[in-house]
């Protein structure tokens, strides 16, 4: 225990009584403002920036449905190769509730043809539409789409389009990878840039399972 | 499909070529440098930010730790009372992985009574000390941990010098919340800050099962 966590105990009563007031007025400001937020639909959320945590929140949310029993879905654009941690998780325990498709082949610089690249993340955007259109699926991860977006494997107008005329009302998708496009960020409902402060990679610590993959 | 797709069939043999040259480049360059990523080591890292996605993140190791079946556990400084799903589900597969402990009560601003916060911060942080002391966890979850920090409930000192001194060398611990201390970005070895870029709160949708909790 340090001075800090006795400052209660050296406050005078008309201090406790102003903290306690304080945080009253701040439970009551939220309250009114939640209570204004009413309507449910699904969101379109956009994971993107050079940080951490892009990917590992959108398994985050698939977990949660996947707690709520609501059933779910993941199209895995580009990590094939990687990030099967997840993937061996939902497919051992939770199959039932959470499909789980691969169809991306490492990250883009470790296939060397183009032709095969825009044909796979055509096959996976099919994929995803069809998981989308299902109103079963009360989300739908698209992860690292961005990427091969960014690329141009995939038109970002045809994903807009499909996003704004097709996607049932209730349906999270949520779509992730670094470079987010423009035009993706501006239908989106919810989006967070992961900015990076600080990698370890820069000081010769490598990918880590359980952190990284 | 549109014209974009078929960018590589409209692509003359040079180009072709070209590109794979570049792909190939990247693919050097990136082995390259992770040839020089040997070490393994456990981490601190951070989530901080005002946008979304630093507890799922945290929640996403959590269960990448389960799926490589590494011991690894959560303490939970605020949200008692909001996210359950993450809890419910660990509990009832992966108890025997993932120990949990909720020890904070609903946002420090439902609770009205400074001396009580900071009693219970504090006996999640005497928890948290004897998590992380013990090796066999592989990673330690401090869920929500810098809104304790930064209402002073716990000194920041007390949890800079322990990740120092006491951490075992391979542990990881992940800090979670908005507004993370400078002395704790500091003695970080990876730190996100979640940027907030689009939030449907402001467009009256209210926090949604398998997205917010």
């Amino acid at each position: 225990m340090t001075e800090n966590h006795d400052d209660t105990a050296g406050m005078t009563e008309a201090e406790l009584a102003r903290h306690s007031e304080k945080m009253a007025k701040k439970k009551q400001a939220r309250e009114k403002i939640m209570a204004t937020k009413t309507d449910e639909k699904g969101l379109v959320i956009v994971h993107t920036g050079k940080g951490k945590g892009k990917s590992t929140a959108g398994f985050g949310m698939i977990f949660r449905h996947i707690a709520h029993k609501k059933p779910c879905a993941v199209v895995q654009f580009i990590k094939g190769a990687w990030q099967t941690g997840e993937r061996d998780l939902i497919e051992a325990h939770f199959s039932d509730l959470c499909q789980f498709y691969t169809l991306g082949e490492g990250f883009t610089w470790e296939t060397q043809d183009r032709a095969r690249d825009v044909a796979m993340a055509q096959t996976a955007w099919e994929k995803a539409k069809e998981l989308i259109r299902d109103e079963r699926n009360s989300m739908v991860l698209l992860d690292e789409i961005n990427i091969a977006l960014r690329y141009d494997y995939i038109d970002v107008n045809d994903v807009v389009d499909f996003l704004r005329t097709e996607k049932p009302y209730m349906t999270h998708v949520v779509l992730t990878g670094r470079n987010a496009k423009e035009e993706l960020i501006e239908i989106a409902d919810l989006a967070t840039e992961m900015e990076l402060l600080k990698h370890p990679f820069r000081s010769g610590i490598k990918a880590q399972q359980g952190v990284e993959y």
